[in-house]
């Protein structure tokens, strides 16, 4: 006999990934002996306060429509930015949800998202345990940005990571046709972690060591020293090309683009950027007085599944999976994760981590990976980077674009 | 006795096919009877007034280095932009062409290029005759803006136009994910044709009819028309994707950015354009005060080999094997083409035409291809755009990232 009713959630930032999770939760439910029903909530935890949720058995009733939902970009279900108060500053919230729950006779929440979305499911997870819940409240991880604690690395940081570095190493070949002298800024997505930047390094092959120079927002960002390194480079090549993350600071902590019109913040109060790389471009047109570009890979990096890293999809589906063993174990206040057994041959274990060590916390590159000049990561860096980007992703095509699970119920 | 020497160049801006016609004619002249010497200038014609060249054939001496060549984006000759004045203008630059081509033994010049390197080759040949040389110069088109005369559509065209429609379909999905109204901009390169913008519509599917508006430099831009536009679009969904060219105008003939700091000029006094989703992004906002984001494509929809069409880079290779065919025929002064024969089943014809009608002149979109609003595409572009990015590249990756030919050679 079904006993067991789960629901889905997606939340934050897109990544290609987020889906095969989602899939790898379905799957799992869909072949256990366990599931009666496998809900899916549309636009995450803000959704279902609004009761808006659907059936993923009735619509997923094919293991080919779970594999084309494997291979789709962005989140079915939808997503929300929405901060859940705690259930001391408003009970009711948390009355309305669980009262959905109970409704939906719902053994087990499954949340797939990033910082923002671990603390929901850390305050769920609270709150059950004080009214005497037995809902277990399981956390599945995403981000581009790769900034989670609790686990070696982020699904969907894998695939970023090789859209980042085969578009540089594509833009390079782009940036050296002009016997010119020629700097190229590439602005990369990542507010406070820089992971996704030095993830350009994976664009240097046996005949290119460009990126030449590599900015994360971990190090405090000189102009001077910018310009001076760009200088050095300039002693030895043509053309340099410089990673950089969008979110680099000066020594007092403010972000680069601060005085930009284009500043913006989302529902969590984080300050959102764009014009790092174009101020960038202006000051070094100004002390060079040479061609000078810069390119904001911008939402590209993150939902460009045609180019998506295999080892990252195969470990997101897997993960999901992972998630419903962990519910069916009877833990709760878990988030997923990995842990790394080897670099080379690269293998890693499923774990699980309390939501309480994991939630609100940012992963940051670690000092010893970048160099001391603070323009480039280190070989150990690299060689954590490598093995996440292996592996080709073969999608569908259908009239000459890619074959995607359908999107058209979002639009409302 | 292999009597023939020639030399090949490339010019202009970069396309993913552009070596795919330079394979074509090493490949072509390496199995013929014909060619004793393939040299490549090194940057177009500038390096070639400089001396600068290269042996073709010692560099490409196996089918699978042509092959990697093939597939490697931007320009393994890199490429100049150089204006050649007129041989009234200027004899000595001709004289000194001339005794380079004459020390070589060059018997055949092929010239890779846009409209600009069209005028290039009209220039040599319309020398040469004066002279009586019997050296044959004929031009291979490229550009990813479709706008030269003389061809149904350029090498380079139908690859750009797959990356535009697939990352759109992509940027789709990212865009619903939130429960909000929002416009997002996509910003594609064209000065003055609009058929790359016009290839967004190829991103329309079974559940996707966006982008929803299309704005062409062939139609003067309003922005009350623009606004209007997106009020009506908003009617019926909540998101509204905008397919824009960089190169719109409104009424006076100004570009929309002409108040941008970022204006530059090239060498042909052509200015340079970026900035114009950016000015609409604040424009929307203004109006409609929702998420607005505007996302310019940049020089990745000109190098984004992974995501080639098969169909344009198998086109662009056979093009360059019948350039080579043509010179050996005899003729000069000729640009190459296709003809197209049918739209279903596709197929083309390969023809070459006279560089006279080719040179200088810009093929714009058809006022009959445009809807009457001024705002999309009629089915009749859809379907001479589709046939152009059917099939898939199949490029070989290297740790991760895709494997392609050195540039080394460039960046000295």
């Amino acid at each position: 006999m079904k006993k067991r009713n789960c629901i889905i959630g997606q939340s934050g930032g897109p990544t290609i990934a987020i889906n095969a999770s989602l899939a790898g939760i379905i799957h799992k439910a869909k072949y256990s002996e366990e599931y009666q029903n496998v809900y899916g909530m549309i636009n995450g935890i803000k959704g279902l306060l609004e009761e808006r949720y659907m059936n993923l058995l009735e619509e997923f009733n094919t293991g080919e429509k779970i594999n084309a939902l494997k291979q789709t970009p962005a989140m079915y279900l939808g997503s929300c930015r929405f901060k859940l108060p705690t259930h001391e500053e408003n009970t009711d919230t948390y009355v309305k949800l669980f009262e959905i729950l109970t409704k939906l006779e719902i053994t087990d929440f499954y949340y797939i998202g990033g910082n923002d979305s671990m603390d929901t499911v850390m305050k769920l997870d609270s709150y059950a345990k004080s009214i005497g819940s037995t809902i277990k409240f399981i956390g599945i991880p995403k981000t581009i940005d790769n900034d989670l604690m609790g686990t070696d690395h982020t699904p969907g940081f894998g695939s970023a990571a090789k859209y980042v570095a085969s578009s540089i190493l594509e833009v390079i070949h782009d940036s050296l046709i002009y016997q010119l002298q020629s700097v190229t800024i590439i602005e990369i997505m990542g507010r406070n972690a820089g992971w996704l930047t030095a993830a350009a390094a994976l664009a240097r092959n046996e005949y290119n060591e460009a990126p030449d120079l590599i900015y994360l927002p971990e190090v405090v960002f000189d102009i001077n020293n910018f310009l001076d390194d760009i200088r050095e480079v300039f002693k030895r090549k043509r053309c340099v090309v410089i990673a950089v993350s969008e979110g680099i600071k000066d020594k007092n902590g403010h972000f680069l683009d601060d005085n930009s019109k284009y500043l913006k913040k989302d529902a969590f109060g984080h300050v959102l950027h764009s014009g790092t790389g174009k101020m960038l471009e202006t000051i070094v047109f100004k002390e060079f007085q040479c061609k000078v570009r810069s390119i904001e890979l911008n939402v590209l990096q993150r939902c460009a599944m045609h180019i998506g890293s295999k080892t990252d999809l195969n470990e997101s589906f897997v993960i999901g999976q992972k998630a419903v063993e962990t519910a069916i174990a009877g833990k709760t206040g878990q988030v997923m994760g990995f842990k790394r057994i080897s670099n080379n041959p690269y293998s890693v274990d499923y774990i699980s981590t309390d939501v309480q060590d994991v939630a609100n916390l940012e992963q940051k590159i670690p000092t010893e990976w970048i160099n001391e000049a603070g323009n480039n990561i280190t070989q150990e860096l690299y060689d954590y980077l490598f093995p996440l980007i292996q592996g080709e992703v073969h999608i569908n095509y259908r009239n000459g674009i890619p074959a995607y699970y359908s999107c058209k119920h979002l639009n409302k």
